[in-house]
């Protein structure tokens, strides 16, 4: 039988131990095909009730009374990620603010824990976001930004970071898995590296928190941010959390004082008083509704394992490269990512110098949903918790046919706001 | 017939041109009396089928595609905050992030707005969140806190602010309604006292916006932050909004650089370049489903319109001070807001030395909801849009009934977690 044939993925789909998992989160619409669970999970099917029930019963009866049961979701919902999704201790992960401002809030905490160093190290494939934060902090405290050139289509490797770090190098920030390419760095490897030199490490588990193993704990990691609504399937624009090594909680400060943060938030005293532990990097109220949708999504990925989830992510794109190298590299498609599955995340990107175009053709007349990144690469995630083997057929099934039907040539070349 | 007669809140109650908007919100349990609003306002009746449709339709099922309609929200609840609740324009308001957060960001934006300046005035009414956030910027810029003492009853006055501005002020922020007395500050004339020297303002409008008439425009006042959970019934914890002034716009940077402030967002470039616009004051993703509660709030409160809401919040304090003269102040009560309407915003706080132990027990044994505030203030918070009369004369009653039992006294005085 030929790996194309579509007897192969459902072969696949009858041996996978995660089948199960996908009747836990809502249907989809009949005919599509979702390969973006890596920039917005899916629904579980969970979360739609334990929402009403908070909107109704906690808010709408419970009013202001519910603070009792609020007031440790930050907390809780952390120690939660702690355990089941990232290798890190009870009281080292919380959740709180958008990925963006948790980032700001511990690399000026880092920043001021390394006054006399003038560096902040970082490379051009993180995120734009990360890199914008940097540059804010760069300029506000003229220090120097260094960037690392990384080869977009292989990821960041330590060698690079080692032949950059010196002793001036006052926090390494990069992602753990690269946005466009799924590359893996050696969050292990290269913290050591950067401990070498005294710097402190700030990693972002966006791509990687819920869908590859992140080992904190081994590398020693100093900080780390994440994102919820990715693989954490916690509902868009949900809460981020990170995590602050429990050592370095004390010694540390956030710059945005607020009283969420404070040691004792309703004494309503004059002076800020930071809190112990993690909660001294809380700032103001947290979107309770939202988090609520964390929680959800954070069991379900929990409940399925990250070991389990690693080992179907790296077949699924692994199936996913073996049918873009027999369909799609004829039509002018090319690897955007690493061809080793050791060291790749759980999604894949393809090269196509009309990507754009294929991408909105794919969505709207096949029911396809990947996403466009800039500025040739169509990024496709099949989330391992909610994705077939017969997903990942079909849909390079229906973007080879695409392609070989030429429809996508009559779409516009302008990009739309949101890719 | 006495104003302590029952059949007086009755007719008040038949006369309330408000009186239906009471339907537009979840009914409470029977028997409860909410005088809390001005800390968690109610539930719309239809803020739990908009989330459950956002939740489940757009989410669930349109997935990534939905970020179509979500990439503006942040944008157009702010402009129906601007038309509805303030008194502001198109382009002017913006909703993300905590109150706290924004406060954050504004106050940076200002004090590098005037780099030559080396003072923060505030007063010791702010609320504890502000004040938390001012001592982090001044300690980590090295400037001056200046706070003015307010007497925590009557509310701060425009007299102290021109008595401690002089041209080191870089900025001045305080409260429109102090959280602890309701006291409204005159925001038009301690704007112009700040113009005057070339200080710039800053305005939490937390306790008045959805309350009280907001006079930005009038005042010229430059910036402002206010959260929606309260007035604005937007759910716990939902996002918060913040203002800044058309014309100041372009000229300020706020210093977290996010990919949601980025000129071309999806660009995915790697130079920060800010928004045009109020879009340089974002950072990171927002959360979406607390973001939809936010606007069915905002929706119900332009609706009833913010003048007839001033109107019946005067009445209702008005009230609620007759009564608690005729009852409370016998038993040990004072109060401890201002006694001229036109300066109390909502809420109104009475002292009694057992104010904790009172708060317990009035919510426990006599479901009645008000909060406690230290250090011996208990808060009656009668949001006009969802409070009658009788709800008042109800938790009056009650009230006084508790403290004739005595009942309060068993209550322990160690408070609570959360107050």
């Amino acid at each position: 039988m030929a790996t194309t044939d579509r007897a192969v993925a459902e072969e696949l789909d009858r041996a996978d131990p995660l089948a199960a998992y996908r009747e836990r989160f809502l249907a989809p619409e009949p005919g599509l095909v979702y390969l973006d669970g890596n920039s917005l999970g899916r629904l579980p099917a969970t979360t739609a009730g334990r929402l009403a029930e908070a909107v109704t019963e906690q808010w709408g009866r419970g009013l202001i009374r519910s603070w009792e049961h609020w007031i440790e979701l930050s907390q809780s919902i952390g120690d939660e990620i702690a355990a089941g999704v990232l290798e890190a201790e009870p009281g080292e992960v919380i959740v709180s603010d958008s990925t963006t401002v948790n980032l700001y809030k511990l690399a000026a905490a880092a920043l001021d824990a390394r006054p006399d160093r003038r560096v902040l190290l970082t490379d051009d494939d993180n995120f734009p976001s990360d890199s914008y934060v940097f540059q804010g902090l760069a300029a506000a405290r003229g220090l120097e930004l260094r960037v690392i050139e990384t080869d977009l289509d292989e990821g960041l490797s330590a060698a690079a970071v080692r032949a950059a770090l010196d002793e001036d190098v006052a926090l390494a920030s990069f992602s753990h898995v690269a946005y466009r390419s799924g590359a893996i760095a050696d969050l292990v490897d290269i913290t050591g590296a950067a401990h070498d030199v005294g710097a402190l490490t700030l990693w972002d588990l966006s791509h990687s928190g819920g869908s590859i193993p992140v080992p904190l704990r081994s590398a020693g990691a100093d900080l780390a941010v994440g994102c919820t609504y990715k693989y954490l399937c916690g509902g868009p624009g949900a809460p981020a959390y990170l995590y602050v090594r429990r050592d370095l909680q004390a010694q540390m400060r956030q710059p945005i004082w607020g009283w969420f943060g404070q040691r004792d938030q309703f004494g309503m005293v004059g002076r800020y008083d930071a809190a112990p532990g993690l909660t001294r990097f809380l700032v103001g109220t947290p979107p309770v509704l939202s988090m609520i949708g964390v929680r959800e999504g954070v069991r379900v990925v929990a409940e399925a394992g990250i070991e389990a989830l690693r080992a179907k992510g790296q077949a699924l794109t692994s199936y996913l490269i073996d049918l873009a190298d027999a369909w799609l590299t004829p039509l002018g498609f090319r690897l955007a990512s690493p061809r080793d599955a050791c060291r790749r995340g759980s999604h894949v990107t393809l090269h196509h110098p009309d990507a754009w175009r294929i991408c909105r053709a794919l969505i709207e007349r096949y029911d396809v949903v990947p996403d466009f990144r800039t500025p040739d690469r169509l990024r496709l995630g099949p989330a391992p918790l909610t994705t077939s083997y017969a997903d990942v057929w079909e849909g390079l099934d229906r973007l080879r046919r695409l392609i070989e039907s030429g429809a996508h040539e009559s779409y516009p070349t302008q990009r739309s706001r949101v890719t």
